[in-house]
């Protein structure tokens, strides 16, 4: 009987994460004398730990395709880092029986670093307790960095929005600079590395002056105060980017400013208002912020149309590594050039990926620290190249909910270790 | 010879108000006959009054057609409000001057009710003076609280985005709900209507379970934790829309909490992070908030089209009635059905316009306070309907951005009065 396949979702979504589920799902429904049924866990490794598995094969065909223009986890997703292998070898072995009981001979795990490293281990477990899995591992992250491939699906989707997004509040200060807002500050995503926050520098090219606050460039409030003070003298508005992850130089979050409320708690999160006020206070100008937060990373409407075909190639391929005998790898994006950008599918073994993460190069960002190099736009543009718009219905996007029928359980219950 | 027509835009700016702007020069542009040239006031009416007038004659057929997708005012606004006749009449006699300078025989003026409420008074004066204008207003605003009409251009687009914007967050946080986030948070513009907090509520339709908080609704603190705790037990997660107008029943606004920064300084906006903090400190949820501002309303990506074909067929109409002779009147949306959506353009006499406000009715939002009645949902659907994309180039909307050709000063220079 042929084996069945689990699939799961890890940690934060994307506006393009079930695009790689419909790529999974639609290849493995093409191939039945390899793969029974996927079996996707709901909420993530959680659904494979307490068995509480979703029967995909309930949903139709329709139900799964329209997953390729549905934005975050169908499926539920989780963020749960499995342990060390020496600190909690119970849950690996609890994942290999779960294996057992369903007949299941892969292992699709779609998620950034930590899911590489799982999946690695998985693999591994799996065969030293001689029920070998093929674990493949399917890239996703808008934080884009993961290493060995040339971007993570869901990264150019949030880059295309905030670089659309930056684009149009931009022009709307522009137009009301002359009697009032003359900054507009927008936080985006990216605690440790600033690809999303160099989207936003893009609109550059769009004449708009733009000063960007990498997480990768200590703040220096002095330099920063002097550049906004130019840009308004110059052009009589400013925008600026900041990343959530830009700091101080002893590290601390512009975000973590020691914010009270009246109640004196802390008031959490919120880059753009701390800055906003640092210039507000220093130079006296009228100021806007946004913090865009869940909004970029689940746009779906405005996402590129090479991050969809992207993240569908690469679920298809992990179906198509996994038939073809491949064990313990990562499909990857391989850019082939730029202008036109031409791509295609790889594939590199877990061992590299995992425990690995991609910074910006420094070359990537301009000499004064505040904005993006040729280099950099070069490796951008094609990320966010093309549109793919969902059906509409009644004026909202049309998208999928699905029925999500459980599988019938045949372990005993296993209880979470508490995170 | 014919006459000239002046065209400024007003107040915030929108995703189509350049839409009108397009509508009124296409149509100038047909009959040369009758409008020799139409010239627009740099950064609005204040263009006017210190003769920054931008000639539209030296810009091309196809950059007067890119308007229609074009964002935010490529004129310039302005926040400036002409005082009384009696508090400032030198102003309005500014105007007159002019006018009678630059041979304008046409005002038309694309804004809010203060700028309906001047150009009535332009109206009158012009007369009063023996210098007689033609006054028509084009209203704009995404607050939608023009009287007389059925929709204001600018509020369908805003509506639309954050309905799509809403929910795609919200399945963004249902499927991280299970170990992450429980709470979200969006914060959206109307300090004094709910109207655009309504077309949040919307996904309520699309199965998510949302809270709205209206500014027509004072804030029940006990009442909302009880509801989003509902939400929460039920669904495991909860989607809050709360109007930047939400107020305490003494009338302080949500946003005014009285949040310090580090030094001590008033934290300006931000009814989210308020909502949201209220929530943890009395039920301990993860949350995650997004304040969009500039973004709603500068969103051309995301345009309804029916308010796109509305902004444009308002400004159309404004040169038509101007033509017909009318003076000091509004062209209005009038609604013929909902389902489907049929409309057509009306006017009304500016005296009746000046200085009114248009609520939400309360029979809009339900008992509780939370939500929308099917009232409300009948007039908001057809507002959002249909989709109006921009053109793309290299990944970004293609926004036109116009030469702006001044047009030779001929009047002794003018100081504005402080406002």
């Amino acid at each position: 009987m042929a084996k069945n396949a689990f699939y799961a979702q890890s940690g934060g979504v994307t506006a393009v994460i079930n695009a790689s589920a419909c790529g999974v799902i639609q290849t493995a429904r093409k191939h039945k004398d390899k793969i029974g049924n996927v079996l996707a866990g709901r909420n993530g490794i959680i659904g494979a730990l307490v068995e509480d598995l979703i029967d995909t094969s309930a949903e139709s065909d329709d139900d799964i395709a329209a997953l390729r223009h549905t934005p975050a986890g169908a499926f539920g997703s989780c963020r749960y880092k499995l342990k060390s292998l020496e600190a909690n070898q119970a849950e690996y072995e609890r994942l290999i029986e779960i294996f057992k009981a369903h007949n299941i001979g892969y292992f699709f795990y779609n998620g950034g670093g930590d899911s590489a490293d799982t999946c690695y281990k998985v693999s591994q477990l799996s065969e030293k307790l001689g029920y070998p899995v093929q674990a493949i591992h399917v890239p996703k992250t808008i934080d884009n960095d993961l290493p060995m491939t040339d971007n993570c699906p869901g990264f150019g989707s949030v880059a295309k929005y905030i670089a659309t997004s930056t684009l149009e509040a931009s022009l709307d200060v522009r137009s009301m600079s002359k009697t009032s807002t003359k900054v507009f500050v927008i936080e985006v995503m990216g605690r440790h590395a600033g690809w999303i926050a160099a989207a936003g520098a893009l609109v550059a090219d769009h004449g708009i002056p733009v000063i960007t606050l990498f997480p990768e460039i200590e703040f220096d409030q002095e330099k920063f105060l002097a550049a906004v003070k130019a840009n308004v003298d110059r052009y009589d508005y400013c925008t600026i980017v900041v990343s959530e992850g830009c700091h101080w130089p002893d590290g601390k979050f512009l975000a973590e400013q020691g914010s009270r409320d009246a109640f004196g708690h802390a008031q959490l999160g919120g880059a753009a208002p701390v800055v906003a006020n640092i210039v507000k206070q220093a130079l006296g100008y009228k100021f806007h912020w946004a913090v865009a937060d869940y909004l970029q990373r689940s746009a779906r409407h405005i996402a590129s149309r090479s991050d969809v075909e992207q993240a569908y190639a690469l679920g298809q391929s992990a179906v198509q590594l996994a038939l073809a005998g491949h064990n313990s790898v990562m499909p990857t994006v391989v850019r082939k050039s730029s202008r036109p950008y031409r791509w295609e599918i790889g594939h590199v073994s877990l061992a590299e990926v995992a425990n690995v993460e991609k910074f910006m190069p420094r070359d990537f960002i301009t000499a004064d620290g505040f904005s993006i190099t040729a280099p950099c736009k070069e490796y951008l543009y094609p990320l966010i190249e093309g549109e793919d718009y969902p059906p509409f219905e009644n004026g909202l996007p049309k998208y999928v909910t699905l029925a999500g029928k459980s599988v019938p359980k045949r372990l005993p219950e296993f209880v979470l270790k508490k995170g």
